[in-house]
């Protein structure tokens, strides 16, 4: 029962497999490779159209990168508050732009859903910088599909952001550390979820889906990527045995693994949330779209579930709207599904959450 | 007949073994894992003290981290001329130290062996430092072994360079993307080529020696290592799934693989040169001391030998000292053996070469 | 009647003859002048302790200097939303400290302010930082003395942010871009405004004060200067005729013009504020406290003054609490004063204010 | 006597003045004043046509930020192994390019000339920049006018590394710090030592020509400027008060102020080196080109000169052919004349010089 993150787990056995059938042999190295050339044509198909693609083992890496090819060190990446990219990197995009500044957008909260940006705040960040050269220049938004609640942009709400983001003139990139999930979520194809909708960049995570450790950075204008091999070797993220990142990749393509991954880990997560709703007391701030969810439950469940060995993280309300937070005698608990979750995990957690359920509340027979 | 690099060929089968064996199950992230555990304690055996260790996916990442470790960045890390750190990893050293300055080390040629510094070069070096602040701060020295040129700093080299370093004040950093073959070379251990001889801080290589992607940082001074965790992480060399990497150091280890894979390569390296050195109009301008030789061949030697399909780089001879670089009608050649060249390739090269020589030679009967 | 700011202005004729009493002769280069020599010993002297001081030419220089001093490239510095570090220096923080994140403290507004940061803000930020090292690591924080808004410091609020900085392990700057200003308005001494309430630097900022282009990084925590004069050089800013620095340092001390230039640009202030406050439908959102004031004035007020030649920033009320903000009909302007403020200049467009308040007030004769 | 440098007199009493006539009144801040204005039209003109100019203070500045305007993060400046910029700077380049690197040019020595680098020489290492993207990308080219040791490259020279740099898709940088004093050396005009010989940037230095602070950042292609404010603004370059910085230019330019401070700095080394050479012993292995000389002296004179007071620089002779270098019993000293420096103070040098050997000849009479 430990739902703490979706990169607690191993990998996909077909990951494996696939690091096995690409050993042997030589190979041209620093990802000039057959199994790399072969992962950036089946992007190209999943994507319906021409894109460069770039490989690296870890989800920081390629968002960083991908705006360090979108902002001058003088540029100033537009994103979440909450974001990965500006909360949980360490200031790798600051480090890879050469010294850009992350500015969260304003007035999230309500208006955009947890953990998403929206248009009119987007529009008031943009119109809170002041004149050149006093200030940076503004030069890139970055959403993040799924967003670190777990809830999911719609087609219409990224094209918004995206129509404003290229009226100004910058860049739109999309964090897509579970961009499976959105995708299983919306029932959207992956063109329609990013150049359709204006993105021009996506980091694509397939590590928490099931890989080992790899992730794609998707340029869908092609000119962006002009000096990508240059930063992408000059962070250390080149790899010289390039041919198992590319494995991976394709690994994670064939029959369709990744979006399979991915649906069974909403899947779960619906389960789980859908379980634990039917318990007294418990209650979601925030709506369950993708493999991630935030029940807001009674001190006593909380301590309970931890007693019997269920592992999920306590999460800071900061990022709810007030009305939307726990209040005394209440939690906020993050819980994660993945790939590897199993029913029956989710059951044993919904079981004993019912049980202590019934146990603490007020007026039950306990 | 491929001798480009040890970077072309695959893993050996026991580090795929691992990886699986480490699959399934959850793990702490971010390499709290047990396996990455057992790999610094192990490695705390392997260097006979306490080390502080940190894994990462690759080398340019392993040099470029260790100088940022030991460089502030208005500092000057001092180093070959021809080193990786030099010009093989585009700035990233300059990048993750926040622009410190490389300084190729003067005077390496003849007095100190082709790749390596030496301490009379290094002495020459530092004095050219002018004063503070309008110099930058000589803050660390860097050696390579086994140097790019295959060649191997003996104990007493290296302890030369240490004590010169040490008493400017600098930090010694060693690039051993192919540690293990200079060990099996100098049949040290690895506590003597490195801390008992002045080594501060150590890149351990394994990509090139058999594992599919790791590399270890290792601190023999562990307070240097107070924030590496920051810079790792602010890098992007952080992993969500660390036992991966875990698993595949302890496979490297298991067994003494790693220095059984380093000593069959640098076995077929002296099988290669014993047996070109045999051909008419063929030398040996540096010596082959690891899995790298260099020699000069007839440019119609080596057409022969690309012709029929073997695979190796020419190489630029600026490196040599003059009085050794090829003349008229000769090429200097790059030939490079790993734990996966076998004797038969080696001797299918030999034999054509000797073949072709025989034909090509003045006065032969071809 | 141009309030636009206190850096249109010329220099105080005492600046420009220090200059030339500096002419002539040699000087020893790079600040080892006497001049220099003698603005570090006054500065000790009007700080009651042993400073460590280094002249620059500009505000973002001194600041952003300051800064790296503090702050790792992994770290953060916390400072007000509108803090000139933050929107006004291009990023000149985040390039000198080589990649650190500028965090604004929450919840400033009311509880603190306008323009200040609170105690309460501080401590909800501070604990908003996650676990390293996915988070960056709080290191500094940063006040402006004199604010933004022309607000100042007390000595208690002052003290509150040092007790919870220090205990945090962080060190804490002041932008003193105007100091003096703040001083007069205090009525405190320099040692009571900085180190006595817990300064660890300080930029001192003489230019909008009178001079032409000096500025003074004060540490009073000397060690923490051990590697500046490497930052200092690397950044552009040591002068070769550094006597030029020192000169003009010296003239401000002399006399304490620095403290007459200030106490009277604040009294041209409180005097415009008076003035101002005397028409029908002006309002002052934010206490006068230093040299500039924010007067919220009739649409039709704001109109008239401008067709009269007056000039002034008309300003985002972003900053103000939503209760304070202007409503329909009126605009926030923001007027600074300056040492070469006139009582005449300040009266003229107290006058016309007055008139124009007369002819557009409702009922009046018209 | 004091000949360490011409950075260490003060200013020419023109520009004082002017810095008086811009005194008073309010002016536009950051650059936007008349006097700026009237600088940049000026320097139009001077150059015989369109350029876009950035004033800042300092000649670090103006190399730094010139070299970021032309050398991405993963770029590399070619220059002279002992430029201001590679060893003067303390890695200012590096920070303001955001970790580009400083590669010296080879082979300089005889063929190019002291100080110089020569088109073979660059050519050379250009030809030694390996494969994209393990090597930094060749971006600039950077030569000093007049260089270190005081020589001048002809227009031919400047012509053939143009040339060289441009079918190269290079940028070339010309350090100007003592522009004036090669422009008087070589009698050509600005336009002909710049833009039409192939310069694309120019960092124009007046500070140790006669001003108190101030050098041009001078580009001939107008679009390599688009983003420079940026530039300077967030390296704390940007003054507030601006006009100061301007009026400094103005008066340097007026009645060819420029070039007459210069041609006097050069008359006075001229007379000092004929002076010296008429010494028995003396000899210049560098030619006297503008206002610096390095005399090889009979050490016993070089101590004679400093018991009387004379004070310059003995330098290290690593930078000449060894063939050039001073022998047993000598020593090399560098010696520097500015727009100060008096007839007078040369000829009592000399005539101390000629006194002294007269008394330390061998089988002279003391």
């Amino acid at each position: 029962m430990n739902f703490t993150s979706d990169n607690i787990v191993g990998v996909s056995p077909a990951v494996l497999h696939a690091l096995g059938e690409a050993n042997g042999g030589t190979a041209v190295s620093y990802g000039h490779d057959e199994w790399t050339g072969r992962a950036e044509k089946r992007l190209c198909d999943v994507f319906e159209r021409e894109v460069k693609v770039f490989l690296v083992a870890t989800g920081t890496a390629a968002n960083a990168l991908s705006l360090a090819a979108l902002t001058p060190p003088y540029g100033a990446v537009l994103c979440h508050e909450e974001s990965h990219i500006n909360v949980d990197e360490c200031g790798a995009p600051e480090l890879f732009t050469g010294g850009a500044k992350l500015v969260p957008v304003r007035e999230h909260g309500r208006d955009a859903g947890a953990g998403k940006i929206g248009a009119r705040g987007l529009e008031a960040t943009l119109a809170s910088f002041g004149g050149a050269p006093h200030n940076v220049k503004a030069a890139a938004v970055s959403i993040t599909q799924a967003t670190e609640y777990g809830t999911v942009y719609t087609l219409d709400e990224i094209a918004a952001i995206a129509d404003l983001t290229r009226r100004n003139g910058l860049k739109l990139h999309m964090d897509g550390a579970r961009f499976a999930n959105a995708l299983a979520s919306l029932n959207a194809s992956p063109a329609e979820m990013t150049w359709r909708s204006g993105i021009d960049v996506l980091s694509l995570g397939f590590t928490k889906n099931g890989a080992l450790g790899v992730e794609a950075v998707v340029f869908f204008d092609p000119p962006l990527a002009d000096d990508f091999m240059y930063l992408r070797k000059r962070t250390g993220h080149l790899w010289s045995k390039g041919r198992f990142l590319g494995a991976q990749v394709n690994a994670m393509l064939d029959d369709d693994l990744w979006l399979r991954n991915a649906a069974h880990a909403n899947a779960m997560a619906r389960r789980l949330a859908q379980g634990l709703a039917s318990c007294p007391g418990v209650r979601f701030p925030v709506p369950v779209e993708a493999n991630a969810l935030f029940p807001i439950l009674p001190s006593a469940l909380d301590r309970r579930l931890r007693e019997v060995g269920a592992c999920f993280y306590q999460w800071s309300p900061g990022g709810l709207d007030p009305s939307d937070r726990p209040g005394p005698g209440e939690v906020l608990a993050r819980m994660v599904t993945s790939f590897a979750t199993t029913a029956e995990e989710v059951d044993a957690l919904v079981n004993t959450a019912r049980a202590a359920s019934l146990a603490v509340e007020p007026g039950g027979a306990g």
